[in-house]
């Protein structure tokens, strides 16, 4: 047992990453919450304060509530833990928001607990969060927020997470643009049936881009970042989307796509310069049809959440 | 220009691997084809002699003919090449019988000529004897023949052929029982469209399965080696086709499946002395129940086609 309170980094995530749907994710470093966990006085979890957004403060409600009583319910624990929440990454933004409150309590208890749990276990308790959040437990953001870097899904129950190579020059540039589209609403959309054709052509893209991020083949990369299944519908819902992705393109990206249930909307690019020009690309169009806008340019973050103090 | 005749072995290949259909393949070592290809002295193939199958001699309607014309004609070259192909593989077994002839004639044309062509240029003029002898052509046993090892088939058209990464141990049993599936009936079972769910399910195997060849993981290359969609159906045309399964398992191996479209079975498994076990184990089942089937055993034929004199 180390200490009693620690103040963490947790990445928002980009989850499906274009053939990956469901399965895919990577961690960002740049942008994320901060959470303060520290032992309690009293059983169970408690959230003392929140800053920088409006969520509810009852852990039953809350997903880092409900993440951290899975964990402390697994393990039989008889005490009880506090948890700040400094949300910087907004609500329904489709980069992670609830994945990272949910991942950083798990692992900030963990952590408090001399770390008595696996990665995997962390995503299990941390999915719980999701559960609350979108009404299904989806591994694909906090598995990254959790093990770092990029990972697969291989299936959710029983879990199987499988660490992917991340190039060290991939550079992810993501705008969120405001508007608000609830995960549970860009699923709803989603047919729930797809041809064979389509299909096999997803999981060609998939096993390739697998092959290029384990060969560190950007070319390769790019070429499959591609999905013929969830992008058309889901890219509907997001005002400029196929401009914005030919703006990414023409600025040298790699391939680009629509992060988790959108509306953010990611690239990916070879080198920090060049992702900076995308994200400067991809800016212009929404700051063209007047729509206010966050702009983030990270490397692939390999550490997942990490220890502020 | 190298000389005027080779003598090459143009190997076996299995087809779609589990959760890799219509994508994936890899050559074999250990069974193959002899084709001997000489310069000729009249334009165009001439198919100078068969033996082990009966086939047509007639080059418009002999996948090794076909093939070789498509490259000539592509090549605008005026001269011709006698060919001479004797069959070890089965036509019809699911290893890839017209894949090696269409392979191999391609193969040994470019290097008479001295490598004029691209890997894949070979692929795309072998895919012609593909589409004579199936209906469609797809590239999923030639691009293994003629890159070796594993090859993912990103996309058919425009062609684009990933190379995988082949564990050194990972090796192949193989058995075909005696009974014959064609590969365009065996398509016209399957049906057009698939859940979203089982769509997830299968690409998130096949990154798995990817990422396992990748990190020599050969627990995550047999958790990876599922197939939902079509080997459910297709294996209902292949009798014992569970029970061996379940006898390949039983034995060691990491995964079982339908090699290509059947009827032969595939099963992989780390290091030689288990692979041979698992085809024991397969071919115990199928003698069982008194059915006549070859067995065989392999490496992961890394080098591909090769020149024997």
């Amino acid at each position: 047992m180390t200490k009693d309170e620690i103040k963490i980094f947790c990445p928002a995530t980009i989850a499906n990453i274009s053939c990956g749907f469901d399965v895919l994710g990577l961690a960002l470093g740049t942008v994320g919450d901060v959470m303060v966990i520290r032992r309690g006085n009293s059983p169970g979890i408690r959230i003392t304060r929140i800053t920088g957004q409006e969520i509810p403060m009852d852990a039953d409600k809350n997903v880092a509530g409900v993440a951290g009583m899975a964990m402390l319910k697994e393990l039989e624990y008889q005490g009880g833990f506090e948890v700040e929440i400094h949300k910087k990454i907004k609500a329904g933004s489709g980069i992670g928001s609830s994945a990272a409150s949910a991942s950083g309590v798990v692992w900030g208890i963990n952590h408090l607990l001399g770390n008595p749990c696996s990665e995997e276990q962390l995503v299990r308790f941390a999915m719980e969060g999701e559960k609350l959040a979108s009404g299904t437990p989806h591994a694909d953001n906090v598995a990254p927020a959790i093990y770092g870097g990029i990972t697969l899904v291989r299936s959710s129950d029983p879990l199987d997470v499988v660490r992917i190579h991340a190039p060290a020059e991939l550079f992810a540039s993501v705008v969120h643009p405001q508007i608000e589209i609830k995960t549970s609403d860009s699923r709803k959309i989603l047919r729930t049936s797809i041809s064979l054709a389509d299909g096999i052509r997803q999981w060609g893209n998939l096993g390739a881009l697998i092959a290029g991020l384990f060969r560190e083949d950007y070319d390769l990369i790019g070429r499959s970042l591609e999905d013929h299944i969830v992008e058309p519908i889901r890219s509907i819902l997001i005002p400029g989307f196929d401009e914005i992705k030919r703006a990414a393109i023409a600025a040298g990206a790699l391939g680009c796509g629509i992060s988790g249930s959108g509306p953010s909307i990611f690239a990916l690019s070879k080198g920090r310069e060049t992702a900076v020009k995308v994200s400067e690309s991809m800016s212009r169009v929404l700051t063209g049809i007047d729509l206010e806008h966050d702009t983030y340019v990270s490397e692939i973050n390999t550490q997942g959440i990490r220890i502020i103090s």
